[in-house]
């Protein structure tokens, strides 16, 4: 830490690596022989291990929850306007962990790893990853840092899904479990969604069938338009129309295809953007995890029955503008956690930002998990 | 006509072409020569030409409205459930006009038409067409029909734009305006999903910038994303969820991705054969029409003072679902016409669909129509 970063930030943080030798046995009946999972760690594990709370990162996110990597770096991690000294998720009284979920691109073993078999990138050859599947890894992960408990696991969208299944799967293992802006399932419309943008993937000709590592390449405009159709169901209308109108670049119409308005320039520049750094064949695991992600197929197609293994307490975050992931998705949520007689709060935040809410310095959104986390209680 | 067509059909019928030989200038300051324009009419005009009505088409419409071109034809033209004797566009009182607009890839003159003067399609070459033009082309038509004022003017979603303009350009050449699913200009988001679909298609290397006929190929892969991402927007969450839910294809997940759940073996059909017959340059072109429609923007951004300027009555009709073009989008239309003491009419429909809603047989919405149209006198 350095006194150049804000009061509240955790300030320069190291990712650490942890290998595993022990095969992970996969839903999609396959295993990993081996792997490797980036992490990063702030604030101080205590004496009993009864402090530590897990965050899971969402379709686009890693390890890098908080803090900066470089004395002189422009943005924090993902999640940074909630985890520090004197923020909600305190980490003067909290030892948080944040990790890369297996298959990312960020550190973990993922497609673009080396296979150690063959030499070459895992690509197409990298076994479908589940959120049941991260879960399994997390709990791996938690055994080696000595955590048997978590005193919270906490997580927004994709992430909120994997909070649902350590509940399931692990219900000895937290105490807390806080879903924000998540689903029971993905909707027909949501899938939609996901698979336009993995066709844009699959059928960008750079794709190679996801051996593009080996040709030198990657598929940039399939990644440009997953990025761009993704990116629209994060913002509510009410943003886009907020950021962008209907402004024009330069006043006039020009007739032409090039981008005209805001937010053509906008989604364009943040697709580019994206297709720099992030894996195709990472991008097409986690839709496919998100579209695969339904709990109750295991029991009977019953989200409470699901539901009723889990011991932990529960906060479950809306945000009324969110329509990937309404609120009424998240009170189908509440409502079979109710019926199943769980401890269970439930809060819709009214804010114009749509999905991507979860990530902003919401005030009453920042307020509630500060509050919340005000009131959890760990044994030292 | 024959008797193998329902009774309440047109039966067959045959496209007809009209050449126009003096210049269209055009709202991007260019100007078409020459061109052709492709239309279909139903039932008789009558002595003094009173009872004409204009169907103007959304996107990936044309001039094929009703009836059939064959005896034997699975479907036919696409507001066949509107159109035809005893339907509420009744052809036995009515004479309806459909064309195909400028830059269609239908029959009118548009990219794929060959160049008079290069004998090359026009491919980037076409100009950019916008409402406005579309709407001087139709009026160019009914001259050459004889028909001096429309009895009404109807369409839906980019149609019901065409039928806005009409009543603003041409306040004394229609009775009655029929804006059915549309908006007074689109949203940002809409702009957004209309760029992610121009993009798709822009970037698909076998676009040839728009150059693909001489390529003898045509932007396959793009035309297709871009009408699954269309065709997401088209549908209700509700329709899509009653339509295909989460249902897998064989029952089971097979951890891959081909396609796994129906919604996506359905986009991928329904994308797979929208390529096969839409022109890529056609699709571009509309959707920048799309685009920039804001018939506000020439009366000081004021739609009220735009729409100031017409003289005929309105019925405007938004369905419950349709999120593309929802309610409140037409209900700004409605604000603007009240605004001026217009005489209008205003409907929401609630029906599953969403925005395909102006195309199906919803009952209320035809039922609607029908009353209208029974209230709507010509003189002979």
């Amino acid at each position: 830490m350095t006194s150049n970063f804000p009061a509240d930030s955790v300030g320069l943080v190291v990712p650490q690596k942890m290998k595993f030798e022990e095969p992970l046995a996969l839903e999609c009946q396959r295993q990993l022989a081996n792997y490797e999972l980036i992490y990063e760690t702030y604030g101080t594990l205590n004496a009993d291990a009864s402090n530590a709370v897990l965050v899971c990162h969402a379709l686009s996110g890693h390890h890098h929850a908080a803090g900066f990597h470089q004395e002189e770096e422009a943005k924090p991690g993902w999640w940074d306007v909630c985890i520090g000294p004197g923020k909600p998720l305190d980490t003067r009284r909290f030892f948080v962990v944040a990790l890369n979920n297996l298959g990312g691109c960020h550190g973990s073993t993922g497609p673009g790893s080396i296979h150690p078999e063959t030499g070459r990138n895992y690509g197409p050859d990298f076994p479908m990853m589940t959120v049941k599947d991260w879960v399994k890894a997390q709990a791996r992960l938690a055994d080696r840092l000595g955590i048997d408990c978590w005193c919270a696991v906490m997580g927004g969208s994709l992430g909120g899904m994997q909070v649902m299944q350590w509940s399931i799967d692990y219900p000895n293992r937290l105490r807390h479990a806080i879903v924000i802006a998540s689903a029971p399932k993905l909707s027909a419309q949501n899938i939609a969604f996901n698979e336009v943008a993995r066709q844009a993937i699959l059928s960008d000709p750079d794709f190679h069938e996801g051996r593009f590592y080996e040709y030198d390449t990657y598929p940039r405009r399939g990644l440009i338009l997953a990025r761009m159709v993704g990116h629209i169901t994060y913002l509510s209308d009410d943003a886009m129309k907020a950021k962008f109108g209907r402004d024009l670049k330069s006043g006039q119409y020009h007739f032409g295809f090039d981008a005209e308005f805001q937010v053509e320039s906008y989604l364009r520049y943040q697709g580019e953007a994206f297709s720099r750094y992030f894996d195709a064949n990472t991008y097409l695991l986690m839709t496919r995890a998100l579209d695969y992600f339904d709990p109750a197929r295991d029991y009977q197609d019953n989200l409470q029955t699901a539901l009723a293994h889990a011991r932990c307490r529960f906060l479950v975050i809306a945000f009324s503008t969110d329509w990937r992931f309404s609120p009424e998705r998240s009170q189908e949520i509440v409502d079979a956690l109710v019926a199943t007689d769980k401890d269970v709060s439930f809060a819709v935040i009214d804010a114009p930002q749509g999905h991507d809410s979860f990530l902003l310095p919401v005030p009453r959104y920042i307020d509630l998990l500060r509050a919340y986390f005000d009131g959890v209680v760990h044994a030292s």
